[in-house]
């Protein structure tokens, strides 16, 4: 990898489309940090499988969160590992056309490709975990009890390093033909937005909503 | 599958929080109703690999979509087929606890396991297109133009049918210690939801939004 982007390998290069490939560093990191739900592929028995999962990026890994009597995270121990693909895609709009065939997503999408093995330190593991809180709300790790040593013993995380990864993205409006732009069907994009509603507090929290809520909740981030 | 569940199969029944889990036929087709864009999982050259991709469900099968020239598809004759896993999920919430141990996600998530098999029959993929289309913005396809002779061939869909398949989610509040309730931290739920802003016409574009549209804006459903 340069330090600008990571290198480029037949399964991060796709067949088609592939003016909407990226391997940019920068513009990699900043679809993973703006998403906190991954979908975590692996093989199992010969099958695919694929999970959602929670994750959080700390410079160029991956920190992905389980059980440690969840499936996956069972065959990936500190040795071997667990070979797995970790998707992220954030979908900004639907494109629709004059015609069904080009019909189309706003989206960006990013696809790593390694193999994921436990974290048995116990320094590792606890920056993971402050990691995976802060990931999808920034600052509440400070706003939360740390694990004990038996939650922690509970808790398996894997790390999957950044290293054949790439980004593949939609952007823009509509691509009509020119034949088809006469056609009286309504033409254009509808953007999507994730948002968040006013939390919803326990009833043993009395106190008002902290400040790194109120700021997490006033933002809003594509789907 | 009976008529109102589908089978249970080792891989349908999680290892953990089997409460979380329903193999209710209706409640499965709820979830996947309500999203548009799936993960789709296989194995290529024996590692895992998920890409984001469209679908629809029509009765009791799911049609993906894809280019007749994209990767996964291309292994997904209609004879042999392409053993695929399909993920939808919803994010309905973010449960911050207390303890960062027991921080939390609100989410619906149906994972089917099957094998894919490449639309050929001209009819079923007339079918299978519209319904795409209509997955995502309902009523769409009767204001589009239909795939010509040359598009439907350079489409390719893949059907799965829903066999192998299950529900996992969480619903509900935090779920505090009771040793943690007295600690200052902000504790309850941040609800999650997916919106969508007004639409963008493209300029060929000059008539009002159409209703189905507009119905579909007006609309909100979970991330």
């Amino acid at each position: 990898m340069s330090d600008t982007a990571y290198a480029r390998t037949p399964r991060t290069v796709p067949t088609r489309s592939r003016d909407r490939a990226s391997w940019d560093r920068a513009a990699v990191h900043a679809v993973l940090d703006s998403a906190w739900v991954c979908h975590l592929g692996f093989v199992a028995d010969g099958a695919p499988v694929v999970l959602p999962t929670i994750y959080a990026r700390v410079g160029d890994a991956l920190y992905l969160h389980g059980s440690t009597g969840s499936r996956p995270l069972r065959g990936a121990g500190a040795d071997e590992g667990l070979p797995v693909c970790v998707t992220v895609t954030l979908v900004d709009g639907i494109v629709l056309a004059k015609s069904a065939f080009n019909h189309s997503v706003n989206y960006r999408s990013v696809v790593a490709h390694g193999t994921a093995f436990q974290v048995t330190d116990p320094d590792e593991l606890a920056t993971a975990l402050d990691a995976l809180v802060d990931q999808a709300v920034p600052g509440r790790s400070a706003d939360a009890r740390p694990a004990n040593a038996k939650e922690a013993a509970a808790t398996a995380v894997v790390r999957l390093d950044l290293d054949e990864v790439s980004l593949k993205s939609r952007t823009g409006g509509v691509n009509d033909d020119e034949d088809d732009l006469p056609l009286p069907h309504w033409s254009g994009v509808v953007p999507v937005r994730t948002v968040y509603a006013a939390p919803e507090p326990h009833p043993s929290t009395t106190g008002p909503v902290p400040g790194y809520l109120a700021d997490f909740v006033a933002g809003e981030l594509p789907c």
